[in-house]
């Protein structure tokens, strides 16, 4: 059966926006992408990114519609963490097996890539043109300078909201009755901070490894960017004792690094600069049902599925929705209405399992990482998947390193968690950690 | 100190809205009331409404401002269920104590008389008037004819949003960052029906019931009304083998009532004509935080705190956020600040303790009325409290014929629930449920 053109709006031009776009135009459609913000090769940045940790999920999405190399290119990759701990020399963490990694990508550069490459697979973009309201059942959009200004309205098969977690689209959705939606804010913000490079363009730091500085209620992290400088990202509560509320002045923010930051600080040329020019970031993890409207509009990527931060996982969760979609529109043809289906419920529980893991690890990085239970159980666990390891397969390999679900990566998990529970409750659990009795013990759990 | 007069306007001239604009008055601000629709003493009904269950947090605040009396004359008492269950004769089950009722309203009486006692007081109403915007830090609000048209502007003191729980006020905050927002739809609708009057004005049941008739996953109730007519509410799946969806003609309308309603069919003169004149319509649990901005601006009643009405409370909670309101406004003085602080940190949980009472309610009535072993718990827990009576206090008459917190009343119960998880797993408790060991039993584990 011959595929039909579609005459499709892409509301949103950013990595979900315009890997859609490309995947799109495979199949024979006209692909217009709409964005309000200016064209973002021609522009300075924010300095309110995250670097990406672009992982398996990311990497078989752009696989499949054949940009993988041509992304590989301008990313780093990172096979260990490295942990900077007070009163510690530095020490590295593989992330997983040998070879297995995660990709440092800017946010910037790799968003200017995928619009080039869009542009030239015949992407139609529209930069600087805001969509204030759609009209669900046929799939028009209205756009304008202001909201009460003059609008120009549009008509389309097929509107697709890639446009972030405080979605114009699915904003319209939220309105109707029997549409599902929360938004949660956690207590912690964010701030970019930058490590320029060395005079001759190496890196100050291992370019390998995702650094790490933990210090209880907040931390500092920093991954590798191409020209050798390192974005930093610190996170730190809003309020609070050691919080950015706190840290109002130069002086201020000069003794909280100069306290718990002292070596880091050394190599931010501009640290109090961008601490009062870059803003403070909220983070949130937004849920919704449903995902689309009939045949005619769908949500991907943050529009559907906001996540926070802590399990690297957005960009790759937003990317493996339009892989999912890929396999359905092969699967189902001209039939919109069983695509956008079939995607809702299929991705809906991985979204929300993502959504689960990413709060979790926030939660642990919070209130976790000082408990020597905790931390006991982690290397009894990293002990015995060392030397199990087709029987113990980390959450957070699933997540990162494999393409099996993520509410199958979550069930897993906490069926490792009930296991481990019992695991310490043995006792002298303390004393025989790394014994043949407690290892022996998982065994029988596991095969039970 | 005497009272600082404030210039404020209220959003929404519903019940929460009308009563607490006769408080504010009490205090001597200006109070303008904004309402989107018509002045609803000129319009007749819209056919989507349910009874009013006004119980003692609603007649409470009703009291305290000095027009309880003139409610109760609108009012009919209702101190029982009356259960219409298949294949038995109709039953009654006492709400409380000798005395306790709930008192059935309709909406549109109570909501026109309290316009009318806000007018006498003073307060200015706008009605169609619609607002679509507010500037929050400046306590501007904006209307007009439509949200594109020239818009009027105006600038008040202070704003309280009791615009129900689709706020246009809280809609305004919730696009600010960190605000915390869910609205989470049940997959049951439910349809307003009548029971008409008998040709001499009496009631064709009896009028000092809630009259239920539960058929597991559907069921109908029945509340009075003054005119001897009943208003009729009957919840029933959206989608599903007995649902609103399966309902699509007269012949399929009728025979659903015939089947599973015989009786009270025959007393619904218009039952086919309503049934497809009267929307569906969707029930929903909205929470969010903050409740409030600054000393500018409020959210009162649904617009901060949807909940299902399956606890008879949905009023009683509005009005009771307007009591503690009026405590607060006391207490802190011309202090808006504090007093809005306070507000809504002593609210919330008492609201989100209402939204999960609400919520459950739902689900028992859905799914565990059917279960024996829930039913045996029920008459346990109901035989003990008769005896008891100051030892089992059911969470039931906690928030229906209590002012304590809505929060306590949860907790309470749920201490009682798990109480009785472990009295029914005592040995043959189908036989013994009425023995002395049973009682007993209890004593002891309430008295650990």
């Amino acid at each position: 059966m011959p595929q039909k053109k579609k005459n499709i709006a892409i509301i949103g031009s950013g990595l979900v926006g315009s890997l859609l776009a490309i995947y799109l135009r495979k199949h024979g459609h006209d692909i217009t992408v709409f964005d309000r913000r200016p064209d973002i090769r021609n522009i300075k940045f924010s300095g309110r990114s995250i670097n990406l940790a672009m992982s398996n999920r990311g990497w078989t999405a752009l696989r499949a519609v054949g940009i993988e190399e041509e992304i590989k290119k301008i990313g780093i990759p990172l096979d260990k963490r490295a942990m900077h701990v007070v009163g510690q020399p530095e020490y590295y963490q593989k992330y997983g097996k040998e070879g297995e990694a995660i990709w440092s990508i800017s946010r910037g550069v790799l968003n200017k890539k995928m619009i080039d490459l869009a542009e030239h697979a015949g992407v139609n973009f529209r930069f600087n043109e805001k969509v204030w309201d759609v009209d669900l059942p046929e799939a028009k959009i209205f756009t304008g300078e202001t909201e009460k200004s003059e609008w120009k309205e549009y008509r389309y098969d097929i509107i697709f909201g890639c446009d972030g977690a405080f979605s114009r689209v699915r904003h319209k959705m939220q309105r109707r009755s029997r549409f599902d939606y929360s938004q949660d804010f956690i207590d912690v913000g964010y701030k970019e901070l930058t490590i320029p490079a060395n005079e001759d363009g190496s890196h100050k730091l291992d370019k390998n490894s995702f650094h790490i500085w933990p210090r209880g209620k907040f931390m500092l992290i920093a991954m590798p960017n191409l020209d050798g400088s390192f974005t930093c990202t610190l996170f730190m509560p809003f309020e609070g004792d050691v919080s950015f509320e706190n840290i109002k002045t130069k002086p201020q923010a000069q003794k909280f690094f100069a306290t718990y930051f002292p070596n880091v600080m050394q190599v931010m040329d501009d640290l109090l600069e961008d601490f009062f020019k870059n803003p403070t970031s909220a983070m949130v993890t937004m849920k919704c049902y449903p995902w689309t409207y009939w045949d005619k509009v769908a949500l991907v990527g943050d529009s559907a599925h906001a996540i926070v931060p802590f399990y690297g996982q957005g960009m790759n969760a937003g990317f493996e929705d339009i892989f999912v979609l890929n396999q359905l529109i092969e699967k189902h043809q001209n039939d919109w209405e069983a695509i956008f289906g079939e995607y809702q419920v299929s991705r809906k529980p991985n979204a929300d399992a993502i959504a689960e893991l990413s709060y979790r690890n926030f939660m642990e990085m919070s209130s976790k990482t000082a408990d020597p239970k905790f931390l006991l159980q982690k290397k009894i666990e990293k002990r015995f998947a060392q030397k199990y390891p087709e029987k113990w397969i980390p959450a957070y390999s699933r997540v990162t390193f494999s393409n099996r679900p993520y509410a199958e990566a979550l069930a897993l998990g906490d069926a490792q968690e009930e296991l481990m529970q019992k695991v310490m409750q043995l006792p002298n659990i303390e004393r025989l950690w790394d014994s043949s009795e407690v290892e022996n013990k998982i065994l029988s759990l596991l095969a039970e």
